[in-house]
């Protein structure tokens, strides 16, 4: 475990949902980073690629649903908090080696609790929205990889992935 | 390619993202079923499952959350046709073996267009809600293989994941 | 019991949540409408009466709230089916009596599936809404009666309140 | 009335409404809290807690349901500040004796202005879940006693229910 | 008068806003399309369509933007119905004898009533998006001209701006 | 320019989409005031305006969209950052010389970036809502004249329209 806690902090003591109080944690700059991938075939990747206007508007269309989707993370996720992004920032990179679309999603916030889950949402939606793009054309793309890459700010301090594995 | 189309079909001759024009499909019965792992420590997971109220409230609230992410997928993804979905699950399936949850949804609606983005949509939010609700003891998790398993209904027909690849 | 149902149809043989499969359902013209009740002071039912455009301003933001509320339904009730609404009405009638406002909705759809709960919705926003602006002089009222008062359409057909009591 | 204000503070002096200006206000530490109940039959009841698994997904999802409308209060409600919630418990109890669910909610954030609206709207929202989820086998349900119990932090300072009426 | 109505119809007898019962309408193939412009400086324009990438992001926000915003419409214009879009495509032209951008919006559905608002809103928000872009090097720019240039489908049939006024 | 900027700051050095950083911005008190007009008949004037209840409705309708929608601005507009707004007031004022509605809007916030979006959203929805209520008797009508008329608070300062044109 990465934390003394041997308990679902969501959780409370009956096992019920609970979103957690965090009215006491101090303000603190967070910034979180995480990144997801978009597996599919080569030509598909060449499709995504071809043209400077297509790459252009599939890969802004999948940046800019990143980003608003980030701002909806606490409608979309039971118990995370609303929270007030300073920041949020979604690089979409084609990879022929993977060949596929690597998401990489930064998101900045001075709060009382992480966020984690805004970079993870906006990753997630982002590759989503690559899998609509492109899914006439490939349905057995796939969307994986997606973790934490490293995360700082707040009590339990910087952390950064493969650390502590 | 799956399809003899070999041009994305949400961006028009220009290269600009479009809403694909589904005024002339037929409403046909369409389903699809997509799914999605959750990997994680074996503690973690135990933690998850453990005392029959807390797996209760661990695997419904993300079992909500994807019901509800699937209604809203529209919303989400810049060109998904709104849709009135017939029905969704959400299944949450604890595997030691990964260790970690396996996610399933199944989405159907009698329509013009396909809901694969809905089942895909349901399992990345519900794969995100157990990723929150378990982060502060293992932030290393991981949500990987999303992915389409099997479409049915449209144009073009039944289709299951590994049958063209 | 008004149906011969002895399970609740929300909840699968294994005790979870899902959404009900309606897509084999016939589309058939359904209305339903719903009443529920803000009791407060004679004062403040005195202040929110006082006054042409107050009054008309007060009443006028909770009907609104209540109409616009009815469209989001599925979006606050988990396992709610997203409905084309073809009709919502809401009424807010300020009665000395009670002292309070009788708040009241209807709402039609040609669907699947029954609208009560679009209608009692917008009955709880509008109440709520009520209660909002006038809080500050009366923090002590009450929302009650939230209730179904009639719904037709559907295999079940014609429901009066108190018919089966 | 419980307050000096003989006007309501969210119509301006032309009648109209308006959204007050809580810009000058102190950050305080607010908690509220609210209740509700929703009255069925007593077979009604017996269903929702038969079942280990059904029990909790029931009640899980009326408790989901409550939380995330209390994040969406100020969407919902038209003069409603956005607050940014540091914590929202939903609490769901069957009452034999009612017979039915007693559902309380309490709210917490460090803001400018009450949040009293959050508790009361997370408690309306669980309440119409509990209705939907069983409506099949009992449309005669109704839900009443939606009130404030008690609310603290700001410069009206503290309140509990009765302590004024 | 365009129509032999001479009331309005989202307001009732009583001069009360309502939702159009659209019930006994029929279902026919109906399409809207709008324009508006957004006026800026020579300098402003210069900087959007200036480098590929930066013309390609600044115009792809805003489309997408107006794409999704015209799947909101009914939950941001009051009395607006909910509605199953077939197709939404928003062109941004910059064009220097404004100076500015012009925006169109075409939208398509087969409902029970019209889809102006849909074009509309789609329209307002893409003007919005490019304003937002650009509003740190010239504030004084404005949003003009927003209008519907042709409907068609539905009872009172096809409809072209100019052709009545 | 009414900056030294000489490039867009939603945009980075590559050229893509991004949300501006405000996190090391000093939180100040900040104001915008906005307006735009609906050009119509005076005919159509003339009905929104008959009879004080309809009247009332009409614009009260309006007037609650604007508000609600100030609140939803990062919602809608890609790049926006989330606020806590403090206050929004919304004016609608019927003047037969153009003949038509001048919207204002004033919004506040004490945060780390400007509110001028916000308002700007709640006079489009605003003129949009009086469009939706109208456009059955008069299709014909324009949004026109949306602009900024002054902000105050942050680094950029006081601004009031037509000082640097």
């Amino acid at each position: 475990m990465s934390q003394s806690d041997n308990r679902l902090t969501h959780v409370d003591e009956r096992g019920e949902a609970r979103m957690v109080d965090v009215g006491a944690k101090a303000e603190t700059d967070r910034v979180a980073r995480a990144e997801g991938l978009v597996l599919m075939k080569p030509e598909t990747l060449a499709l995504i690629v071809s043209g400077d206007a297509a790459k252009g508007d599939v890969l802004a269309a999948a940046r800019i649903a990143g980003i608003m989707a980030a701002k909806r993370t606490s409608d979309l996720i039971p118990l995370c908090h609303p929270l007030m992004l300073t920041s949020v920032k979604v690089d979409l990179l084609p990879e022929p080696a993977l060949p596929g679309v690597r998401v990489t999603a930064t998101a900045k916030v001075s709060g009382k609790t992480g966020i984690e889950m805004e970079a993870l949402t906006a990753v997630s939606v982002a590759c989503l929205t690559v899998y609509d793009m492109a899914k006439a054309v490939d349905r057995g793309m796939s969307i994986t990889g997606i973790r934490l890459l490293e995360k700082a700010g707040g009590k339990s301090g910087h952390w950064t992935a493969g650390q502590d594995e």
